[in-house]
């Protein structure tokens, strides 16, 4: 396989970030994740934190601080929109770099007219999930935010790309975490 | 990995029939795919080719002949439910045989109990589909024939297993057959 980018697409508490970052180290590349708030934040204007809670997820009010709501009187955007161009912008930009693993962030959707970008989905069964969120977040109820979480992802990518989040179809490969285990994942995913 | 059985659903057009035959031979284990057929003959008392055209499909019609319009009469059971008593009851003697590799029947969801088995989905874009199908049937519209097999497929395993066919969820993994090749599928299964 000689695609440059892979994209790695998760559900929350699979592991998929850490199966991204182990990935990349194996193969030597950029893991980026947390990067991408950062440039998003410089292009947008807007703060890390912000873009954090909204980078995948839609903003259940349409609340705009006053600079925003000037701004949106003459472009018509919302600060989700304005957030989504800037992601748009800054993944094809880290993708003109060179390879790279990129995780979330609708990335399969917005680098799908390139020809050497491999998709993949991360998922689990509830169990493992609510395991390791347990480990993470020892303060909240797991299950009920898994299932926030996943919702609101779904949500946000079906707004922005029209497509289903997690239908197999879009992606070159599934792996189900919990049943495979965290380095399995990365060793098939490195084998190929 | 230690599952010893290994179910494969499939799209029709993706080659899971041809990577559940290589990836057997790979292993050194029976493939089991018109070998069910046979078996689900005997259990019956249905015709092979019967079996074969709705084994994996609803019946469009009610229709039966007359012995097992009888046979309803008491049993209050269609062909197609008596089809579906006799593939669980052969894939279930199957398994328990030993280490295999069974192609399609909803086998993932018949053996659901067992904690052995590995359960694969082989699907693939429809231009690739397409290209396979042509070569296999030359003289069939090959788009109209891939969508109807899928729908009737699908179909049929959510009306047996209440399930959704081709859904990540239900699945170990999840491989694209016409990004990764059949010789690729194989080999990441085999590794696993």
């Amino acid at each position: 396989m000689y695609d440059k980018i892979i994209t790695i697409g998760r559900e929350f508490g699979s592991g998929g970030r850490e199966i991204g970052e182990k990935l990349a180290k194996k193969l030597g590349v950029p893991c980026y994740d947390k990067e991408i708030v950062e440039q998003v934040a410089i292009e947008s204007g807007l703060l890390k934190e912000e873009i954090e809670k909204k980078g995948e997820y839609l903003s259940a009010s349409g609340k705009m601080s006053t600079i925003f709501t000037l701004y949106n009187l003459y472009s018509n955007m919302t600060k989700d929109d304005i957030i989504w161009h800037a992601q748009v912008k800054v993944i094809n930009q880290l993708a003109e770099k060179g390879p790279c693993v990129i995780v979330g962030r609708c990335a399969d959707y917005i680098l799908r007219e390139r020809n050497d970008v491999f998709n993949v989905f991360i998922y689990s069964d509830m169990d493992k999930r609510k395991e390791r969120i347990a480990k993470l977040y020892p303060d909240i109820a797991p299950e009920k935010l898994i299932k926030e979480k996943d919702k609101k992802r779904a949500a946000y990518y079906q707004h922005f790309t029209e497509m289903e989040w997690g239908e197999a179809r879009h992606y070159d490969i599934c792996l189900n975490s919990g049943a495979l285990g965290i380095d399995e994942c990365v060793k098939v995913l490195s084998d190929l």
